[in-house]
């Protein structure tokens, strides 16, 4: 998209060009390439000395004019400093540069906003992405790819087989790594999804996102991405999550897939690792210092996928007067494994017409598989400390979900169901560990890491 | 409960008494006072110089003999320490010892090891409590009272609201403060009950329990029971909890009730403050000091209950692939108010048929509220971000629960539509500030604290 015919007839005849220093009113700032992040024609997008943009509708009244204010000091020193960056890079980085491949799948790092309402959609591209932040190519041989344009809450298991697939042709193809750029309120959920359905993976796949959008002053999105793409180039070949480990823009974490969570709803360093600790730091440097004793490394395998799945899975919460005949109800739609979040070490309600235990024992012993998660999140579920959980799980027969994310357990078992239906198979495959989900020996440390 | 006839016999032949140092086999210890907190006449209980209590079942061949070795040191200094500490406290704490009540509604703080099964059942009274932890009577006078021995996962609206009432009735009757002990599991659940239900409060209320039974070396009961007096001594006059702060027995924080929540399932620091600060650290000391800048403080006012209750309210998860006709469901079943635990900023799903929208627009249409929380815990909803989020809130009017707890959510909409009907009313009044459980200005230190 192109500025509109009234806006570039007026910036030729003033002489003005993208990228120059122009004044409107009270605003002054760089005038941005094209208002393709704007997604209107008739708005002029600058971008201010603070790092913000801001779009400006064009009307024959708005005063445009070229600026002689000079540039802050700041950026001219940044530019110098680039220049004599780039030379050594020259020699320097000739020959490390490593095929990784970048597939786009939506989310708020591929957002823009509407500067009409102020919301924001998914609408960049992986070319769009990478145009934004120019290191990448210094860092790696990129290949870019769109899969589709989602907000990561409405993902599914179709989305999740197809990303595994496509992750894998890359893989196979001959990328070193696979970088996901992805909506961030779902993503834990799309890394354990893929953490089970990419078995014995030979190499990094590495999700990231933003919790800003791409055209804000505080947008986080350049550094997840520089980070992500050198966690995809180094050793470890897991699939997980890569973004700012702190407020500032120091370093990232890279946590696995099946161990991380999205804690905050805003802050920049919301995705924490959840009883277990990050695979590594990383650095935007390049820099890589692994944080963990358990990890896989980078083989010379093919990628395998596994991507068989029961979709028909709930996860449900039980608390103080929760509703035990949910159970019973998606049992009646169809419904073929259930997770209860339950509370602590796994408990449920247990007294007179509020109890669960009689409703579990009855879906467990029509077939339906029922896996007791803790909605404290950090810690284990531990069915042989208390006499009511011993009822549950010895009696009712749930199935403890030992220390896994409520999340995590849910798409586990989606793929578990996909592979076999028996409920002693089923049990037996949601206590093996696959993907790192399962932790035998939890450390204070990790706990709020 | 005593000891059997037949062990009472033969520590009677063998001149042995309860508290005196014996020996069985290898174990040595000093013979508990009696097999209260096991449950059973038949089984003889030595406290190990370890501090863990074992149980020894007594048959004919048990020898049981008096043990002839010197206690440890340390227990020695222990015993001289307190006898020079009890003449000083004598002189200075007869005059500064207020009335401060002590309930007791079960949980494992009240719980004892079945030392056949190895679980563990709440059997303690409020009198037992105290007698375990002897130095609460030199820091207040305390009054007793045993309401309930529920596990707190049965806990429900109806001992919220006899609970409450108790509470009123003994701050009316001239306690300081009450403490109220209580399994942890749902306490936040209970906290936040009671933090609606007393409105303006004069005094503190203050909520703790225990991760590890009381019987067991590594029990948290004593210094939790301890601080919290202190709390409840002080100036602070919020419904709150006051647990372990730390791994270490160093102190304790004391947090809002309507704004904590248990984040592990065992570690014994699992009670933290969510987007907020503590009200307070609290040292075994007395030492109290104010960690928030919005607090009530005490005054002289008479309590008051509000009770009113409405329990059908459920709270349910949105996910990717969840089920929105949950909705539709609970409508049917008569349910009066629904909080959905969505993604982040306050996502549901939106595409196709799974889209959470049209089920919540029509729950809205029946007169059925909707408030939307935060299944990341940390930070807040905010419907003015992305378009979905716009749709949700400003087409179907589902009401954003800001930086509300789902637990605290959830009992408020109980407590509101206790009182209210009409769709204005209950939007007015999950928006307003009742009991802290709103914070407008959420801070970076807050996460994870």
């Amino acid at each position: 998209m192109t500025y509109s015919k009234k806006i570039t007839a007026t910036l030729k005849q003033k002489g003005l060009k993208e990228g120059q220093r122009i004044k409107i009113g009270v605003y002054e700032g760089l005038l941005m390439p094209s208002p393709e992040i704007t997604g209107s024609p008739d708005y002029l997008i600058i971008k201010l000395d603070n790092g913000y943009n801001i779009g400006i509708k064009y009307t024959s009244k708005t005063k445009l004019e070229k600026s002689n204010t000079p540039e802050p000091e700041a950026i001219k020193q940044e530019y110098l400093y680039e220049t004599m960056d780039q030379h050594v890079e020259k020699i320097e980085q000739a020959h490390s540069k490593p095929p990784i491949a970048i597939l786009a799948v939506g989310g708020t790092i591929a957002s823009k906003v509407d500067y009409k309402t102020g919301a924001v959609n998914a609408k960049l591209t992986a070319r769009d992405l990478v145009r934004m932040v120019p290191e990448l190519r210094r860092i790696a041989t990129i290949k870019m790819d769109t899969l589709s344009e989602v907000m990561s809450e409405d993902m599914n298991h179709v989305h999740w087989q197809t990303l595994a697939k496509e992750t894998a042709k890359q893989l196979n193809q001959g990328a070193e790594g696979v970088v996901i750029t992805h909506g961030t309120d779902a993503m834990h959920f799309s890394s354990a999804a893929l953490s089970f359905m990419l078995p014995k993976l030979p190499k990094p796949v590495v999700f990231t996102g933003s919790q800003r959008s791409p055209d804000r002053g505080s947008a986080d999105s350049s550094m997840n991405l520089i980070c992500s793409v050198h966690a995809a180039k180094n050793d470890v070949a897991e699939v997980g999550i890569c973004m700012h480990a702190e407020l500032d823009d120091n370093y990232c974490i890279y946590s696995r897939g099946t161990k991380v969570r999205k804690m905050h709803s805003t802050l920049r360093k919301a995705f924490r690792p959840i009883n277990d600790y990050p695979l590594a730091k990383v650095w935007p440097s390049g820099r890589f210092q692994m944080t963990n004793r358990r990890v896989k490394f980078r083989s010379t395998e093919k990628a395998k996928t596994d991507t068989k799945f029961e979709p028909k899975v709930a996860l449900i919460k039980a608390y103080p007067g929760s509703e035990p005949k949910l159970i019973d109800y998606l049992i009646k739609q169809g419904y073929k494994g259930i997770i209860i979040e339950g509370m602590a070490l796994g408990h449920v309600p247990t007294q007179a017409k509020k109890s669960w235990i009689p409703h579990v024992k009855k879906a467990i012993q029509s077939g339906v598989p029922v896996i007791v998660t803790t909605q404290c999140y950090y810690g284990r579920v531990n069915p042989d400390v208390y006499t009511n959980l011993r009822i549950l799980y010895y009696e009712a027969e749930a199935i403890p979900g030992a220390d896994m994310l409520s999340e995590t357990a849910y798409v586990k078992l989606g793929w578990v169901l996909g592979h076999v239906k028996s409920m002693k198979k089923v049990r037996e495959m949601m206590l093996t560990n696959y993907a790192g989900e399962l932790n035998a020996r939890l450390e204070p440390r990790m706990f709020l890491y």
